[in-house]
């Protein structure tokens, strides 16, 4: 197993990960055995983001769209489905390998010089290109011969595809419509790289959306504006996002026309989302394999195959750009922050309680007030070190309030609630607390970026 | 593949099954290619449904827990990990074959008669048994040798122990303190059955109790009364949940006390959750096989390994669960209705929205007011067929609340809600529905149970 040593590019990303680490979003997973390559683990923090990423999305997706189910395919599959797919005959790196140290190479990703003279890297003879499926397989059964060979779904797409006959039986719904689904895929990528931005284990968003063949080029371009809508109203800066059109050349086999969203990570523009006209192909594909009929009736008499338009998105890519998006180094008057300046609506902790002291009956009301807040909101609670310190601690994580107990709240049962960004402070009556905190987090505006 | 012919054992599973499909909770997976065994897909209601069990367990586990955090590891793990937790070594079935059939029967399964004759059902000669693993593996990287063999994993525990020290240095938890987790963990079961109750792929929401060793009992019996408790909340009748203890001589080797929670399904009394008291059989292992310390240091100095009780639900066995116990066929005066009185905090869709005609303002208005219900609540917008079908179409998929928009809506700013269980209707200001939608849900009390 190779060690977790994805590439980390720049100053910042080296700083991400040290936080993720250090403060428990992400790990290196099974690193008491010294890590599985590509692979992680998200802590606390990480997935309390994860999770709350994935509801926004979710009840973006379905909850505000009334044409839009949801759906939760499992991961192992009928392997016809990847024969249909197209899965098992070209998803496939070209890899190529040392005669001597016996590592591979990807073919696209060797040197023109290596490739011309099929020398590795290190020197040594390279073995002719030759190509490797990504999808992990194995095997379903008690008998493990080819008949029983499955495999990880390498996307979630194909899940929707397959269940398109049977959501339109029991859901009533009807075209346009669409099917959202967010899981796990996997993919054994030979180059893994920049912390969790490309791994062998992934989560995807997707929504797969049924039209009319005419209306595609349209509702094309309503979901690429929806979805670059959606990372905005996240908080996203829109000079750091941006739509890549494909070239026709660079069209996958599948798509009539594709649009990437990007954002500007510290290691460059990187695909974030991929939208996608897919045309009729994936219906097709699972009617000519399954000889089921999958098409469409209208009402009104037209019978056809619909076109399917794909807002396509990474979660675990999400959760990166989030953190990069957040990450800043502030230089105050008297020392430097760490800031994390999440969308309150994704930090891991909305509100942290602090009692200023130890003593006197500050913990108790304190540890008070955190029980009633815990009923709404997700709360922590820190009795321990220097109230600076924990505001610090809590800036460096991304929650957006400290509320904090002092003397004065036990004369006129009042707090002060300190906002992240500004480190302004207020006081509240205990009473309106609610208000103030629902004000305060509805009012967050992304600040001015300094990195 | 085998196709799907898991056993419907009573005339109720046979009904929820068919509820199932049809209205599109659970559909048998990849079934336009003949389906693969034992796998499902969640539809449009049934993944809201599992996410809204999914998100009580959280909130009840995590955010209104102060020592308890959340983890989410990955799937693929490294192979070391189920070395030390005896997976590789001791997770097998006996197994023997026909010999002319090469059908293969769990050992344990097979009658008296035919392991004495060694002959399988058929009566042919059956194999001697032999252990069979229960993971499925796969190989990671280009090389498909042994060195690169890996799991999915059974079970989502072992993500929770190797994560402890990992947990502890960036959370800043004392014990006693808790992990919690939910997701998916992969059996190759040769015997799957009673539709998703057990099945190759399946999701768990696991909690992991680290404490002193003699306080171990204590928490334990705080852990079994707490998440029985956590069912009664959810409305499961108390008189179809039960305790069942191990005795000593069934515990597994690495319990030291164990308790089932079991609930009364169709096909008899079965586990959905278990409880054990693990001592410090992980940890010891994982310090074994890591050579890492996975010790506790208390600030006062004592030095120990903990303790771990355990709390491990299936969350698609509650699932079925919530299924059973919600689904009745009611005799009406003039009609029989098919009711899924679920818990409305776990109601696919919390409120539908209906104009009584499809003329006049009513569409319009009724649109207007979803619309606004919908950035608070699951809704469902529907306008088609006479109104009592439609309330039907409802009390079927378990929506707690519809409300109807009809000609004195126009007038005097006013609708019904109409309570799913009592097909009680009160008229309500539109002003005021947030609020009566409110207390409605909050009011509601599992009926008595006519099945």
């Amino acid at each position: 197993m190779n060690s977790q040593s994805s590439a980390v590019d720049s100053g910042s990303m080296t700083d991400i990960v040290s936080l993720c680490r250090r403060r428990g979003f992400i790990y290196p997973s099974s690193e008491i055995y010294g890590g599985l390559a590509s692979t992680w683990d998200y802590g606390p923090l990480g997935v309390e983001l994860k999770r709350q990423l994935q509801n926004r999305w979710w009840e973006a997706m379905t909850q505000q769209e009334r044409n839009i189910v949801g759906l939760d395919a499992s991961i192992l599959m009928h392997p016809r489905v990847w024969e249909a797919s197209g899965h098992v005959e070209n998803f496939s790196d070209l890899l190529s390998e040392d005669t001597v140290t016996h590592l591979r190479y990807r073919w696209d990703q060797l040197s023109e010089e290596c490739r011309a003279t099929m020398q590795s890297p290190d020197g040594n003879p390279l073995s002719p290109p030759r190509p490797f499926n990504l999808m992990f397989s194995t095997h379903i059964g008690a008998v493990a011969d080819d008949a029983a060979r499955i495999y990880l779904r390498p996307e979630t797409a194909q899940g929707i595809y397959v269940n398109f006959r049977n959501v339109l039986q029991s859901s009533r719904v009807k075209i346009p419509f669409g099917i959202a689904q967010i899981g796990k895929a996997f993919r054994n990528e030979i180059v893994t790289k920049h912390f969790i931005f490309r791994t062998c284990e992934f989560e995807q968003m997707e929504m797969q959306y049924f039209v009319l063949p005419e209306e595609a080029p349209r509702w094309f371009a309503h979901w690429r504006d929806k979805r670059l809508a959606f990372y905005h109203a996240l908080g996203i800066r829109p000079e750091v996002l941006r739509l890549r059109p494909h070239a026709s050349d660079e069209l996958a086999h599948y798509a009539q026309e594709a649009v990437d969203i990007q954002y500007q990570f510290p290691f460059g523009w990187q695909e974030l989302e991929g939208i996608h006209n897919r045309g009729d192909w994936d219906l097709r594909r699972h009617m000519e394999y399954s000889k089921k009929d999958l098409q469409y009736l209208e009402e009104a008499g037209r019978r056809y195959t619909p076109y399917i338009v794909e807002t396509s998105a990474g979660l675990t890519r999400s959760v990166l750009m989030v953190l990069c998006e957040g990450y800043r180094l502030q230089q105050l008057e008297k020392e430097e922050r760490t800031l994390l300046a999440l969308h309150p609506s994704l930090a891991p902790i909305t509100v942290a309680v602090f009692p200023l002291l130890k003593k006197d009956a500050l913990p108790a009301r304190a540890e008070k007030i955190e029980e009633e807040l815990r009923k709404h909101y997700r709360t922590f609670f820190d009795i321990s070190g220097a109230i600076g310190r924990r505001y610090r601690r809590q800036d460096e994580i991304g929650t957006p309030l400290c509320l904090t107990v002092d003397h004065q709240s036990l004369q006129d049962q009042s707090v002060t609630l300190r906002e992240r960004d500004s480190m302004q402070q207020q006081r509240v009556k205990i009473a309106a607390l609610r208000s103030s905190i629902d004000t305060l987090l509805a009012q967050w505006q992304p600040a001015h970026h300094q990195r």
